[in-house]
């Protein structure tokens, strides 16, 4: 059981970060239960507590309308993402809820070429298991720096 | 099955590039058929589906007579790659052929130890499963950076 | 029995760096067996068989001490780390332990946000599977550039 779980979690990852870089970004929130909790932040201010983060939605239609915001403010075609995720540490399961922490290297890569490590950190998730396969019932992102652009364009 | 072949494309890329990365280059070849396909090329250039790629070969032989260069010109002496993947996506299986995606991330190191991102991209796969493990009947590197050093002197 | 020593690597692997990138230092040491050899060395110096590395412990003790002077110093306050690692290759398996290569790349996240490749390497491991999980009985941690901080503050 530990093991397949592990290998779920392990392969929805590659999947989700698969659909940000191939910019098919009106699935991501697929990978989101609904209800569910996507939030960024930064690691001093999670350590503090601190309840504001950066980007923070709370339903596929939030989720949705952050990515018609992309689309139209036409950011997103001025850079590409590539996610590097490392293996996750499934922390916790408990009836059909696996809370797993996985850390994540994002490197943008701008229109003309110049390619530069945007931001490091780790996903605390909370995947329940459906039947299409696991779901984000809620997703704090993490991020190591605190220097983490504001103008945040596309998902992590 | 599917989680077997999902392991069995886990480990032979990290075979893969644990080989390039311990300048192991002769026996590269030996992870894809003979023929095969091994093409670099950008993430533009393939979205566009121009041919043209950086690098282009289809046989051991040709695979073999770029390490043979690589060696004479001693270009190779100057700098080393290490290669992180992240998971593979895992997009097909049919008769013992499966298709799948994983995404890269080369780090060069300078002789004088300075050390930078070379590039980023994914590996557009299809491997043949051969008694002797999986062997590349294709491999599609599509960098997603333009900027790629046209004098690509290992392996990706 | 191969896949399942696969896993306990690659998860083990993931729970180590998580250790160290989350700050929990004192609990660093128990991934490893005691006594052990824990060094970092450059690929430059492990080719040629130097054995002085950068750093060497071989005992439970000495890595707590290690981690001591960390804390006393305060070093590690300026700065956090975020390992990203490839999938491990299993080397050899004979009664119990295990051989194992691993790449890495080690990103530096300094207090005020400036986020920096550290070292790229692999880790030459050898672990012992024992009833709570696997130890390492050996690490050396080969860092690909000569250039490698002698003020090496965090454990790689």
């Amino acid at each position: 059981m530990t093991q397949d779980i592990f290998h779920l979690i392990l392969r929805v990852q590659a999947d989700y970060v698969r659909c940000i870089d191939d910019d098919r970004l009106e699935s991501w929130p697929y990978y989101f239960d609904d209800p569910c909790t996507y939030k960024i932040t930064t690691a001093a201010n999670y350590r503090e507590g601190l309840e504001a983060g950066i980007v923070f939605a709370n339903s596929h239609g939030m989720l949705s309308d952050r990515v018609s915001s992309l689309r139209e403010a036409n950011i997103y075609e001025h850079h590409t993402y590539r996610h590097i995720l490392g293996a996750p540490s499934i922390l916790e399961e408990i009836d059909g809820a696996v809370r797993s922490e996985t850390p994540f290297l994002v490197v943008r890569i701008m229109r003309d070429g110049q390619t530069d490590i945007f931001a490091t950190g780790r996903y605390l998730d909370l995947y329940r298991v459906r039947e299409g396969g696991p779901k984000l019932a809620e997703r704090i992102v993490v991020c190591d720096s605190s220097r983490i652009n504001t103008l945040l364009a596309l998902p992590i």
